[in-house]
């Protein structure tokens, strides 16, 4: 037997950090006078500020010149982290990380987010089992692009179709898919089954407690090997 | 011909709340020790606290006395009061509901928050044509009970059928098909379009801008027979 890997994503699918994300988006926007729908920004979460931003500063009429786009992904990542104190990991991620490296199941987190962002975020989550982490910092194309997985797949020394990518947005669908691995999606971002399931996931669950509870249908099995 | 009434949700309709209530009602419910993913708070917005907290706090392993549900929402609004002031109105709002007045069809706005609470949202909406406003304290129940609704037809002098209700939530969906009316559902509000279908929207727009150009599908004439 061949073992898969899993590659997690990290806000929205391990921590509860996507509404955070929004309101500090929607905050940054608002400091520079530009006005956009809460719902809209939150549907681009998972992707990076340079891939999302200049469709939809274009979108509201603005032009997405560099110079804006640093000024608004620097503050976002201000005031996300006044309030980062408020993420929580969700229910039942530690006990699935567990579950995992008791079956002997190896994993990665890959993420959109910066180096540093990611290193405030994963020390919220109490009792990790140690992983391969990979951030924006380390590839040249966040999400959507499928840089993030590829180079965690190759951390985790498994071929692409042998990984299951774990993520909460279409975006990360989309990525999973483009590398060809299997893609299990997890409504806890606040994106909808069918959202999900349209853009090519395998299965759709609620959230990491009932994927803990669903391994069985990955095809992982439920005692090591060892 | 008999113009029809319009029926307006307020928040995540006419005004970009939702994400504040999400936020207000995660730190509520932190503030008493309990945990809950936001998403889920998300698809419960729209319904007021004592509608949906009951449920919300069984699943999360808390007894739903009444005094507990009264102190959350005693908290919630707190917190959203506080942060008030980071809700606009969609682009497109006023100049909707000033398009309806041109046009001599009446429209009234009926909302699950409190008379407080949505005399401090409306006044976000500069330039708003006055119209009736129900609120949660004009009646028993909040929605999905169609009694919000139900008064603001009595208001209009509309017969329910008569009246199309324009929400984001299936909670809107919902209430607004018990009475009969035709609904009309926005994704502004975070919900995703195959959901507000499926709940059994008529039609379901981006915002209350593809609104304003989509009237003629509900059958409001371009000009007024005045």
């Amino acid at each position: 037997m061949r073992p898969p890997g899993i590659i997690f994503d990290l806000d929205g699918t391990l921590v509860d950090s996507v509404y955070q994300h929004v309101v500090s988006w929607h905050r940054a926007l608002a400091s520079r006078g530009i006005s956009c729908a809460q719902s809209r920004i939150h549907r681009a979460i998972g992707m990076s500020g340079k891939q999302f931003l200049p469709k939809l500063l274009r979108d509201e009429g603005y032009r997405p010149s560099r110079r804006l786009i640093e000024r608004l992904e620097s503050a976002h990542a201000k005031h996300f982290n006044r309030i980062i104190r408020s993420v929580a990991p969700f229910q039942g991620t530690t006990r699935l990380l567990k579950v995992l490296k008791r079956r002997s199941i190896e994993f990665a987190i890959a993420t959109s987010g910066s180096a540093a962002q990611t290193k405030a975020l994963l020390a919220r989550i109490k009792g990790r089992p140690a992983c391969p982490v990979i951030t924006a910092d380390d590839v040249a194309e966040a999400k959507p692009s499928p840089d993030l997985f590829e180079l965690a797949a190759v951390k985790l020394k498994k071929d692409p179709s042998d990984c299951f990518v774990v993520g909460d947005s279409v975006w990360d669908v989309l990525a999973g898919r483009r590398m060809k691995a299997s893609v299990v999606a997890l409504r806890s971002g606040g994106f909808d089954y069918h959202e999900l399931q349209e853009a090519g996931a395998y299965r759709v669950y609620e959230d990491v407690r009932e994927l803990e509870q669903s391994l069985g249908q990955l095809g992982i099995p439920a005692e090591s090997d060892k």
